[in-house]
C-alpha cells in the first residue's frame, strides 16, 4: 500500500496493478490485461472480477484482499453503480491510488450526479486518490505505461505534457501525435475529476522532468482561483498552452453533459490565461503546432524575423501573420544580402520575405538568416512542384539537395535561434520536408501557425 | 488564326500549340513537350526555338512563319528580353493567345518593369491577349490541358475554378488538391497580369458550366472598381472564396517585388469582397474546405445546424464555431429523440450536439438529424480510437460497421441539406472516413471550418 497518499507517481510509475472488473468477453476489461501484458506490466497485474476461473491464462480473483500482494494503482471498468463497492474494497486492502475509466456518472443526469458525489465522499473520507470517472487514464512513455490501448508510435518519448479533460479526445490525441511529431512525456485524461483535476496535475507536469512544455485541453475549470495559482506555478517553469471549448453559450451546454463540469465564462478565462502567462490555442492543429515547437525550439528574444521561401505568395501571407503577432519583419544584413546575391540569378529579390523563387538558393538564404544578426527567428516555407521532385529524383536531384538537409542547417548555426518550418502540399511533399527537418526542428501544417509559433516563444519566461 | 481575340477560349481549348523556346537542355522548355504528348497534345504541337536540329524526335522551326500551320496558343519559356520581338513575330503569323511563361519583368525592379510596359504596349497594339508573365499558366481537366508539368491526380475533372496570382503557389495547390479531394474544372495562374486580369478570369468562369465554385487567390487588384464589378457578376451566378495577402504594410511590401503589383488597404477589400457576396477565407486549408463544401453541398435554407460526433469535446468546439458564425444550434425534433434513444445506452445524452460514444449509433444519429425538420443542415465529426480499429478491424468490425455509409446515409436523405464532415487523428483514420464519405461528401481537416463551411452554404445565393 502507497504510503503517500498525496502523491500521484502511482498513476505514472505504478509498481503492481489490479485490474478490477476485467471481463471474458470482447470489450474494453478484454483488451486491456493483453495491452499491459505486451507493454511488461505482464508480472505485476492482478485481474479482479466476481466470476471465478482464468482469463487469457491468469488466475482472477474475486476481491481485492485476495490479491498475492497489494496493488498500488487500480484500474476500475466496474458499471458505475458497483463503485462505492469498489471505494469501500480499496479502502481497506489498496490499491489506494485509481482510475475510475468507466462511464455513468455526473455526465448523464442528476442520479449519475447523485452517484458522483457519494463516490467523491468516499474518496475523502478514506483518502483515496482517484482520476475519472469517465476518462481513459494516464500514458507514461518512460516505461511505456498506459492505462487505455494506445497505438505503440505514441509511446516513443518526448517532451509535450497533455492534460485533457475528455477521454475520447485525449485518445485522438495520442493517434494523432505521432504524425504531427508531437512527442509526448506524459497524458493524462481526466474525465469528471471526482478528485484529481487540472490544477493537481499542471503542479505535479510543472516538477516532471521529462516534461518540457505542458498542453491542456480544458472544458471548464472546478475551480477558478486555484486554476489561476496553478497556471501562474506552472508557467513560471515551462511554457502552458491551452485549447479550452465552451466559449460560447450553446457549446457551454455541450461541455456540461459531457464531462458534468459547467464550463465559466470565456471572458473570465481569457483574462486567467493572460494573467497567469499561459498561451490559448485557437483549433486543435494550433495546439499541435505550439507544443511541437515550444518542445524543440529555444526562446526568441526579439521580434525580428526572415522568411525564407520558395513562394512569395506564402511568403506574403507569413508576414502578414508575423504582424498580425506583434513580430516585425527583419532588415537583412549587408552579410546576408551579399552571401545571397552572390549566387542569386538577377531575377531574385534579395530582401525579406527571401523568396528563392526556383534558384536552388534556398539552403544558402536559410543559412545567411540564421546566421544574420538582425534576424531574431526563422521562419522557412519550401515549397517545390510535386512533379519537379518526382521527375528530378530518379536523376538524383532528391529534396535535400534542392531545399538543404534543415536540421544539419540548424544545428551548424549553433540553434541559438528558433527555426519554424511551414509546408503545404502533397503528402508526398510533407513527407520528405518532415525527413529533412528530423526530429529537432517542428514542421507546421499551417504556414500561418509559424508566426503564432515564433510568438510563443518569444512570450515564454524561461 | 483566332479570329475572336477578346475570347479566352484558346487559353482552355487549344486546337495547336506553338512552344516558343523549348530547350534542349533539362529544364521547363525541356520537360514541357513531353509532357504535352504525354497529355495526348502531340499531333498539335510544334517547337520553336532558333537553334536548328530536332528535339525529342520532332522537328524545331526557327520561326513562328515557318509553322505548318497557325498555332492557336503560343507558349512562351524565351528570356524575358526576347519577348517584344516574340509578341511582334505573333502579330505577324499568329498565335493570337499567348501565355508568357517566363519571369524577369516588373518583379525584379525597374528595369524589368519598363520591359513589361513596352510588352503591354506591343500586345495592346496589336490586339493579343497574353496571360502572365511570371506564371505557369492554365490547367483544364476536362481535356487534360495543362500549360506547365502537374501530377496526374490533380486532373481528375471536378467543379472548382482555381484563379491564382502566383505561379509557384498555383502549382502548389494543384499537388495539394487531390489529397484533400477538391476536384478541379480549370485553374489559371495569373503572373504579372500584363494583359489577362482576375476579373476577365471571373467573367470567364461565371459563365463556365464545368465550374460550380470559384476560388481566388489575390495579392492586389489591378482595378479595384472593376473587381467589385466581376465580383457582384460572379456571385450572382456561383460562390467565389477569396484568399488575399498582403493585408498588412509589411505583407504588402512583399508582394510587391513578387507579382510586381501593389496590395491596396486591407480594409477596402474586406468591404469589396463583402459587398459583393465573396467569401473571404482566412487560410489555404479553409479555402480548400470551403471550396470542396460549395463544390458538392446544396444550399443552407436556416441556420440551424445539428452535430453528431463520438467525441463530447469536439462537439464542443464545433458549436462553438458555430455560434461564432452566427449559427445556432438546433433543438431536435421529438421523432429524433425517440429514434436515437430506442436503441441508446443509458449513458448516453439525446441532445445537439450528439454525442454517442463508442455506443455504436453513429448512423442512427445521423441519419436522424438529417431527418429532422428542425435541422438545416449537418456536421458529423467521428472519432474512434485508432488502437480500437486497428484491433477490429482483423474481425470484420469495419470504420464502415462503426460509422456508417455516409455517403449513402446522405444520399438515402436525399441530399437535401448540407452534411459537412470534420476529421482530426491518425492519417489511416482520415483515409478511412474520405472513403465513407465518398467524392459527394466534404470532409474538413479542421472541426472548426465545418461551422465556416455551412455559413458560406447559408451566405449563397444561388
Amino acid at each position: 500500500m502507497n504510503r503517500e497518499p498525496k502523491t500521484l507517481r502511482p498513476f505514472f510509475e505504478p509498481r503492481s496493478i489490479a485490474i478490477i472488473g476485467a471481463r471474458r468477453k470482447p470489450g474494453f476489461g478484454f483488451g486491456l490485461p493483453l495491452f499491459l501484458e505486451r507493454q511488461g506490466f505482464g508480472s505485476k497485474l492482478f485481474l479482479v472480477t466476481p466470476t471465478p476461473g482464468a482469463l487469457h491464462g491468469r488466475p482472477v480473483y474475486a476481491k481485492l484482499d485476495e490479491l498475492p500482494e497489494p496493488a498500488d494503482l487500480g484500474l476500475v471498468l466496474v458499471p458505475a453503480p458497483a463503485t462505492p463497492e469498489v471505494l469501500a474494497a480499496c479502502a481497506r486492502s489498496g490499491p489506494r491510488h485509481l482510475i475510475l475509466e468507466n462511464a455513468g456518472f455526473a455526465e448523464t443526469g442528476p442520479e449519475g450526479a447523485a452517484l458522483e458525489d457519494r463516490c467523491r465522499g468516499l474518496v475523502k473520507e478514506f483518502g483515496l486518490r482517484v482520476i475519472g470517472p469517465n476518462c481513459v487514464g494516464v500514458v507514461n512513455t518512460a516505461n511505456r505505461f498506459a492505462t487505455t490501448e494506445v497505438i505503440p508510435e505514441c509511446l516513443v518519448p518526448g517532451a509535450v505534457g497533455i492534460i485533457a479533460q475528455s477521454g475520447v479526445f485525449g485518445n485522438i490525441l495520442l493517434d494523432w501525435l505521432p504524425e504531427e511529431r508531437v512527442r509526448i512525456s506524459k497524458a493524462v485524461t481526466i474525465g469528471n475529476r471526482l478528485d484529481v483535476d487540472e490544477c493537481d496535475l499542471l503542479d505535479y507536469l510543472a516538477e516532471d522532468p521529462a516534461t518540457r512544455v505542458i498542453t491542456l485541453y480544458l472544458e471548464g475549470a472546478k475551480d477558478g482561483p486555484r486554476l489561476l495559482a496553478a497556471l501562474k506555478s506552472a508557467t513560471a517553469k515551462k511554457p502552458v498552452v491551452i485549447l479550452k471549448s465552451g466559449r460560447t453559450e450553446a457549446g457551454k451546454r455541450a461541455t456540461a453533459s459531457h464531462t458534468g463540469s459547467l464550463s465559466g465564462e470565456d471572458e473570465v478565462y481569457e483574462a486567467v490565461f493572460a494573467q497567469a502567462g499561459a498561451i490559448r490555442a485557437g483549433s486543435v492543429q494550433e495546439l499541435f503546432d505550439l507544443a511541437q515547437t515550444l518542445a524543440t525550439q529555444p526562446r526568441l528574444f526579439g521580434n525580428r524575423v526572415g522568411v525564407v521561401t520558395s513562394s512569395g505568395s506564402l511568403g506574403a501571407l507569413v508576414i502578414d501573420a508575423c504582424l498580425d503577432q506583434g513580430l516585425v519583419a527583419a532588415t537583412l544584413s549587408e552579410e546576408t544580402v551579399a552571401r545571397v546575391r552572390k549566387e542569386a540569378p538577377d531575377w531574385m529579390n534579395v530582401k525579406n520575405p527571401l523568396d528563392v523563387g526556383p534558384s536552388g538558393q534556398f539552403k544558402v538564404a536559410l543559412s545567411a538568416l540564421l546566421n544574420d544578426a538582425n534576424v531574431d527567428g526563422v521562419i522557412a516555407i519550401p515549397v517545390v512542384p510535386f512533379s519537379a521532385i518526382r521527375s528530378f529524383e530518379p536523376l538524383g536531384l532528391t529534396a535535400g539537395l534542392w531545399i538543404g538537409e534543415i536540421q544539419k542547417i540548424w544545428e551548424a548555426a549553433g540553434r541559438k535561434k528558433p527555426l519554424v518550418v511551414g509546408v503545404v502540399g502533397s503528402a508526398g511533399w510533407v513527407e520528405r520536408i518532415r525527413a529533412l527537418c528530423g526530429e529537432k526542428v517542428p514542421v507546421l501544417r499551417a504556414p500561418e501557425h509559424a508566426a503564432r509559433a515564433l510568438q510563443a516563444l518569444l512570450k515564454q519566461k524561461t
